[in-house]
């Protein structure tokens, strides 16, 4: 560093933009045909570039970065506009349409994508999973829900005091035979309604989770229907709202917490697709309770969609920001190369290559989880409407079945993409935390979803207790598993500790999705014989079951991820798609459950060992030429990504710098508070602002 | 679920402050003893203690959950009032209660903390660094800047296209022999001063790293005083200063970026106690370039205290959350039992218990680190005021051993507390994602730290680097190596693939100690034949190279906390430090390592199925009734926890309702954008909108 360089050369600016173009320019496929792979289809990835473009046109919807510098109300105040405005679109699309708008507004607006989700994908899903025909026919189309008119409902299931375990709750429902009308109540602090979405400001209506209580009986948690506020919008009797104010992201929605002192509704206000109250009293149970909590799992599966778009606008942002930006030489580089490309190091290559990969992995899998269910939903809505109790029974068993695909993809999912966020973040070093890159906003915002509609440990643990139910089942009482968990059927076959994965069949995917069962078998084994040594306290092998609950979801990627490759029509893609499919099952699965696979043998030490020092840096080396093209192929327009960082056209300094100085004149480089700041530093002596009281003459004077 | 309960019992409210009293009380160690380990000695823990409450009690010091309300010109505004209080008490204080208070500051206002380091700790320590004793002098005492008066300096390093890559920066400083001036200038886009702390509207001199060009020779960066405002708060002629807005956290600090036209400053402002030019233009360069970066690393060092203060921050609330409150009942509950606390699940404990213990670590660690970069920098110092040639080259040998333990120790302290951070608030549900939890303004806060004052991953290859090249000398120049890497000497011992630690020496943690070395040679060893085989290639090992860095941070951390429990006088602490000390070295050095300790077999895989089913449940299980002394040890005040969550009474729901509707007053039920919702809401139908064109009447008559 000390070394004297020959003569002064005024250097070049940096011009990210020609190297981004340069590896656009050497694609060997086409991005927009490697779309169709990620959306399913050519029409499905015509029609998602269709709302983009229109939404990137609309004056209200369409992002900036002006959002970055928004105060909570300002927020909120967008918030409301852009609901209006999506009302507008609602009333002339059909629910598939409004389906995937919303899937997109997510990306770029997620706090409009939960306050529209709350209301429709909430409040209206759950009249319609625990109401009657009529019920939901009233509620959305009569009074116009549906649209976003009259009726803004909000989602009243959480209490402070109770979130993950709903049949906890303890707000009540009490029949009150003489008016025929149910009493809502909230006996205490704890059971107070908290973060309801929509609460403090905006909510109409509620839907209600309390507990049934009929002539002194307590029939557990049910659903009601419950005005919260009036046609001009002042508060129903009785009831108490407020804003639950600021949160670590999502700040547009106005959560709120609600409590109820003696609220009267009619007796038909209370959801009765199941459980039926009599004007006498008399209470008609459900045949299966699972089925009346069903208004989480669409939320869920949505959850897996956004994971797959998020990760997709981040790695982006990342990836692009790694080819544009230079940084210190490579160590091998001679006295006149220039800095080289961050991408072009090995280490930061390991650190966004995979997470490129897991994302492809993603698109399919949440395609393949969108439509499984889709026909499940749909399937047991008919069965219901038809009351043919065969139906009813194999809807409810598919039900189960979706239930453990989406608890185990949102979870592992929303977890992977939250970290995803940040190592993209800090991939991008300083400028990461810019608030224009969009990563701060975007990490604030996303966070929440590994806690909410299922906090991803109690659904891990929940799925993973299936899965060692499941192979109980079948080990101990010879039955057959069907659905997602079907492998487990063959069991027997794969509980002794043969090596599965030899070294030479690392990049052989399917042999991998093979060897992805069979730890799931044995490591499900093993936890029903610890379970068993623990007398059956399912708590003690919690972490077990969350480490099923992730393979699983992988098992299921992975396996979406080749079934589409090997359906796909455009062949010229399969190259560099199987590529990414090696690459995700060596890293986010081989490497990161290492534990697992060598514990159960089911790969050996020397084959991990391979695996990271050589396998993983050939296929990031592999796949290194071809990221531009692969992020472009996410179709992200620059008003889906809205990053300083990560513009298609890489100018990423030109850019930065625009957005700041747009965001912050420079003219006022005089802050409000310069006058406080000035005076700090002109301030007077010590001994001036003492009065001279600590001097040696008032010494000497006050010492005699 | 749909079980129908006996009788209707209005349920109690929950009270989780009797829950966290109980176990206060149950306590078999005194937390204010107990906090004696934790700050190094009773002294210290009585300072620490005088100034918590004299903070907590100045009216403008004093932090609030108002603070998660403001916005970022009102974070601004109150940080420039409290630097200039903060600055009254630096008038009076010696510099080590300053160092102390401000370790204090960081953990419940880190803007103030970065506002004031930015000042004392980057730009004077440039100035103390790099300028002779009279630059010292001139700057720091007479013009006051050591008293925040006068002048407020900023640190002009990095440059919008270089950040970690200190040497290719390209602002130049060029002499102009004729004026006897330096002229200052940014030659392009690029080199943009970027990130500036305190540029944006604070500084009035900027300590700026530029390219020294003398007569055309260009002498590598150089730092130089250069003056951005005058006394009036002007801008200088020739600078452009602006705001780089909003930010992901520290949105109070006002980081700014600079661009120089042709900035004149007299020659004398360049900083010279190395490198040194006369009138003339003759260039004295420096012994050791080395010297002269050393800003950074007093920054290094207090990060690492950060680390410990802001673990033991989060881990408090976490873990007087878990304990207060319930949810589910256990597997294994009776049907009358209370819903179970979060801390008795096997689980939570898993989620939580080591990150204390990893907490307790980080205490003395951070501890002895102060104490030797004190004595390194002091001695240092000495030798050069003397110019003792011996005494020079002992400290520069001195300064790197500290540069590899504060980098180690930087990078790996931080991404351990920005990942303990997540792991609280989640742990914390929903609520941890309540702003008034605190976890989301400490997260944002945070994760800066993890890149700026060298990135972590550019720092842990940096010392992987050392590693590699020291067991090299070892072993095949035969040499030996001194300070923090002494035990490389021996290395030639431990190259074979003994088993180090059995299953029996688990819980002997000086074996465990000793176990992390003998990993750390293998590996580096490892390192090093990878390195021959890529040609030199330093890149391609560059991910082996971050994770030696980590390990050698815990080596340093569990050698601290296993010295301090052999010197403590107060024994009977021990039992207690050395649970945690076994849980720590358990959980985050050997089962997070697993994959490094099986491959060199420093450990069998039984053992790491032993260590990871039994051995760690256990030991959460031992320490779980003593959570609450340790947490109550760390001795921070409610001022200084600061969240809905964690106030020392445990009363959350009552704390956490009263912040949120003191903050959000329930009376203002209606929003400011009430009109725009209502007007949505009561929208006339479609048809009427649409001026009934759209109708079978006026298709009918359109289509004659």
């Amino acid at each position: 560093m000390s070394s004297v360089t020959k003569n002064v050369e005024f250097s070049e600016a940096p011009n990210p933009a020609t190297l981004i173009g340069a590896e656009r320019e050497a694609a060997v496929f086409n991005p927009e045909t490697m779309n169709y792979f990620l959306e399913g289809s050519k029409e499905k990835s015509e029609e998602v570039k269709k709302f983009i473009q229109q939404m990137e046109r609309d004056p209200i919807l369409a992002a900036s970065p002006k959002v970055y510098d928004l105060t909570k109300e300002e927020q909120r105040e967008l918030t409301a506009q852009k609901i209006n405005r999506v009302s507008r679109y609602i009333e002339v699309e059909s629910f598939d349409e409004l389906e995937r708008r919303l899937s997109l507004i997510s990306v770029f607006d997620p706090q409009l994508h939960t306050r529209i989700g709350v209301h429709l994908g909430l409040f209206l899903s759950c009249v319609r999973g625990n109401g009657s025909f009529e019920q939901l026919n009233y509620w959305a189309l009569t009074k116009e829900a549906a649209y976003v008119k009259n009726i803004y409902g909000c989602f009243a299931m959480t209490e402070i005091a109770h979130g993950s375990n709903v049949a906890g709750l303890e707000t009540t429902a009490t029949f009150n035979e003489e008016n025929d009308e149910f009493v809502i109540n909230t006996p205490h602090i704890g059971a107070t309604k908290w973060w309801i979405g929509g609460a403090a400001h905006s909510a109409t209506h509620a839907a209600v989770y309390a507990r049934l209580i009929v002539h002194g009986k307590d029939y557990g948690v049910k659903t009601f229907v419950v005005p919260l506020r009036d046609s001009n919008h002042d508060l129903m009797p009785g009831v108490s709202v407020g804003d639950i104010g600021a949160k670590m992201g999502r700040d547009g929605i106005d959560n709120g917490w609600i409590q109820f002192s003696g609220v009267r509704i009619p007796r038909f206000f209370m959801l009765q697709k199941f459980t039926k109250v009599t004007a006498e009293g008399k209470v008609t149970l459900p045949p299966n309770n699972q089925l009346s909590y069903s208004a989480l799992l669409g939320g869920r599966v949505v959850m897996v969609k956004d994971a797959f778009r998020w990760s997709s606008r981040v790695i982006t942002i990342a990836l692009r920001y790694a080819v544009g930006r230079r940084q210190f030489k490579a160590s091998k580089a001679g006295e006149n190369d220039k800095e080289n490309q961050l991408l072009d190091y090995p280490l930061h290559q390991r650190r966004l290559i995979p997470l490129l990969a897991m994302t492809y992995a993603f698109s399919n899998g949440s395609n393949v989880l969108q439509e499984l269910s889709h026909k499940t939903m749909d399937e047991l809505d008919d069965a219901v409407a038809e009351d043919d109790k065969a139906g009813i029974d194999k809807g409810i068993e598919a039900m189960k079945s979706l239930f453990v695909a989406s608890g185990s993809l949102k979870s592992t999912c929303t977890w992977l993409t939250l970290s995803t966020i940040d190592q993209c973040r800090q991939a991008c070093g300083g400028h990461g935390y810019s608030a224009y890159s969009g990563f701060g906003k975007i990490y604030n915002d996303w966070a929440v979803q590994c806690t909410w509609e299922g906090d991803n440990n109690i659904l891990g643990m929940s799925i993973g207790k299936q899965l060692v139910k499941s192979i109980s089942s079948v080990l101990r009482d010879g039955q057959n598993v069907t659905g997602i968990l079907e492998f487990l059927t063959d069991s027997k076959k794969y509980l002794n500790r043969d090596v599965i994965l030899q070294n030479e069949d690392m990049n052989d995917t399917r042999k991998v999705l093979h060897a992805v069962e069979v730890a799931i078998i044995r490591a499900s084994n093993q936890a029903l014989t610890t379970l068993d040594a623990h007398g059956e306290d399912w708590d003690f092998i919690g972490a077990n079951l969350v480490q099923l609950s992730k393979l699983l979801a992988h098992f299921f990627l992975l396996k979406a991820f080749l079934d589409k490759v090997d359906s796909i029509e455009e062949k010229e893609l399969v190259p560099v798609l199987d590529k990414l499919a090696q690459l995700y099952s060596a890293t986010i699965i081989l490497e990161e459950f290492s534990g697992i696979f060598l514990t159960y043998s089911v790969v050996s030490t020397e084959s991990i060992s391979i695996l990271t020092d050589q396998h993983i840096p050939k296929l990031c080396k592999d796949l290194r030429p071809h990221v531009i093209p692969l992020t472009d192929s996410f179709q992200l327009s620059d008003m889906m990504i809205n990053s300083s960082l990560g513009s298609y056209n890489g100018d990423i300094y030109e850019n930065y710098f625009k957005i700041v100085k747009e965001a912050n004149p420079p003219f006022n480089h005089k802050a409000p508070y310069s006058t406080d700041l000035e005076a700090m530093l002109n301030r007077p002596s010590q001994e001036d602002r003492q009065r001279h009281e600590y001097s040696d003459e008032a010494e000497e004077i006050l010492s005699k």
